[in-house]
């Protein structure tokens, strides 16, 4: 009999990702309803908020209930439909969750065009982190030609995007990564004009030298000490966006927070949050640009892509909180 | 012979204001040049943001230097001039700094006119404070009717002006400040809906209760746990304007920031800073606004009028830091 293997919640995470925080089911396959289509997943998206939806607080979404499936992008293909339209075949992203298949009625659903990228690649940079990094760079930061933009996470799903959108739009960019291999990559491939090492000692003197004018943008994705060394440097009238805080992420109690704040006071900073579910009404739009831009050369997106099945999902979260993946994580089914 | 007594800058602070860090001195009065007119001060005032200009770092004016005479706004009147615009008796007020008598060129000094408010309320609702108010709340943290301002330092010099141009969009408004005499003066005079005593022990619950809708604008004026505890219950898509961070500046090392950092992110805030030298070209239409308002009885101004001498210019200070001054602090000579 076919079935449909679930992730679902057991309990929220005090500590560290672990696979025992999850349920792994054999659950009877359901067949779509009227309106209604079935996913086969292929590729489920691990993100960073993954951490904030398992947790109960005050946040831009419910957290996910105990005992539900657990909250994800997947990409995959239409393989029963009663949709009219959707067809058998037909590539598709959504909220799909952490489970092989999926019954859909296409809202908040988009189609992959497979000869613009491949199926991964809808999860990454023509997918919700690539959306992120539009928006919050030209929408939120809105960075002008000759300025100094600071990417922390810059080789991540959303910080290698932010570094070339950036560099798109005449700015000096410098990624904040962990180690050489990711520094090399961010300016050898990337097209970042400096890299800084945090792992390095020195985070602070390597930063200034990286960035002589000082800062005029920083796309914040990590927070804690990282975001307090940068927020030290900015410049006057500066812009923040944060988009993630991926420092404190697994934290049970809250850290202190930045002391660089009265740079904000003095240096007249706008520090302004992110959620990407805000834009849903211009994806189109920026998935327009980031498609061409992507087709002609002048964006490139590098994923991460891990194996090991629905099974593998805890512990390849887990990766992400540690650093230990390299580009836009993402497990194959 | 006359003199201009003058308070110089011996040494920067590094814990509370002493009179020690000053120098007191009798100098040889000075005759204005062509172009030039001679103030003798009545009135200095004394502004939390003195803190900052006698300190050293990166800040948004060079710190004063040692030795000279310590930056101050101050109103007064002129006794001698050579300058086509401004003739002897002309109420004035501008940075003349912390002395008896002050050499002008007219650059940024404001007409005080005496028919719409006495000379102290020229330093305080009609001068800075009242500047930074205006531009604080209108232009930074746009308040839209409906919504809940809270407002810290309320019955200081900058935040009881906000409460009411807050109330005047239409606002509710909920003021921050220290023990029982300065609570009732903000609601019962001031007009805020509101008051919660952050010397109570029970700032969030009290805040909370009085905010039982959530905060979408605050207006801080101290950062600290004060500032961390609105933080923590924004409101989506909220503002904040950061006005002033009287909390850390008496502090020799950096305090921790605040750990509702992310709040920023999940509630999209925005946190701007503000410095109203930044509005200098728009001072004249906001000065005809705020008097206008205050003729037609809709805008009350508190000063705290201390008297001494110039002599008396670092215990004075001092108060503020300790929230010993109620309304707007200056020191008559």
């Amino acid at each position: 009999m076919p079935v449909n293997r679930t992730v679902r919640l057991k309990q929220r995470p005090s500590g560290p990702i672990t696979s025992d925080i999850f349920d792994f089911r054999d659950e009877p396959m359901t067949e779509p309803g009227e309106g209604e289509f079935r996913v086969r997943t292929e590729y489920v998206s691990l993100d960073p908020a993954m951490r904030g939806w398992m947790s109960e607080g005050k946040s831009y979404v419910k957290p996910v209930a105990l005992g539900d499936v657990m909250r994800a992008f997947a990409a995959g293909r239409v393989e029963a439909s009663r949709h009219p339209d959707y067809k058998e075949g037909d590539a598709v992203v959504g909220l799909f969750g952490a489970q092989t298949h999926a019954i859909s009625d296409g809202k908040g659903v988009t189609r992959a065009d497979l000869s613009i990228a491949h199926l991964p690649t809808w999860l990454g940079g023509l997918g919700m982190p690539g959306l992120t990094a539009y928006f919050g760079l030209l929408e939120v930061a809105q960075p002008k030609s000759g300025e100094t933009v600071v990417v922390s996470a810059a080789s991540g799903a959303v910080g290698q995007v932010v570094g070339q959108l950036a560099r798109l739009q005449g700015c000096r960019t410098v990624g904040i990564a962990g180690g050489p291999e990711k520094c090399n990559f961010i300016t050898s491939e990337i097209g970042y004009d400096a890299a800084v090492d945090y792992k390095g000692g020195q985070l602070a003197e390597d930063l200034k030298a990286a960035c002589p004018d000082g800062i005029d943008v920083d796309f914040e994705n990590v927070g804690g000490d990282i975001f307090d060394t940068v927020l030290g440097q900015m410049n006057p009238f500066g812009r923040v966006a944060v988009c993630g805080l991926m420092s404190i992420y697994g934290a049970s109690e809250l850290p202190p927070g930045p002391k660089n704040i009265r740079m904000v006071l003095v240096m007249r900073l706008r520090v302004q949050g992110l959620i990407v579910f805000d834009f849903a009404e211009r994806y189109r739009e920026a998935l327009a640009d980031l498609g061409r831009w992507h087709q002609e050369g002048r964006l490139k997106f590098r994923e991460d892509v891990r194996e090991g099945g629905i099974d593998a999902f805890a512990d390849t979260l887990a990766l992400l909180y540690t650093g230990g993946n390299f580009g836009k994580l993402v497990l194959e089914l």
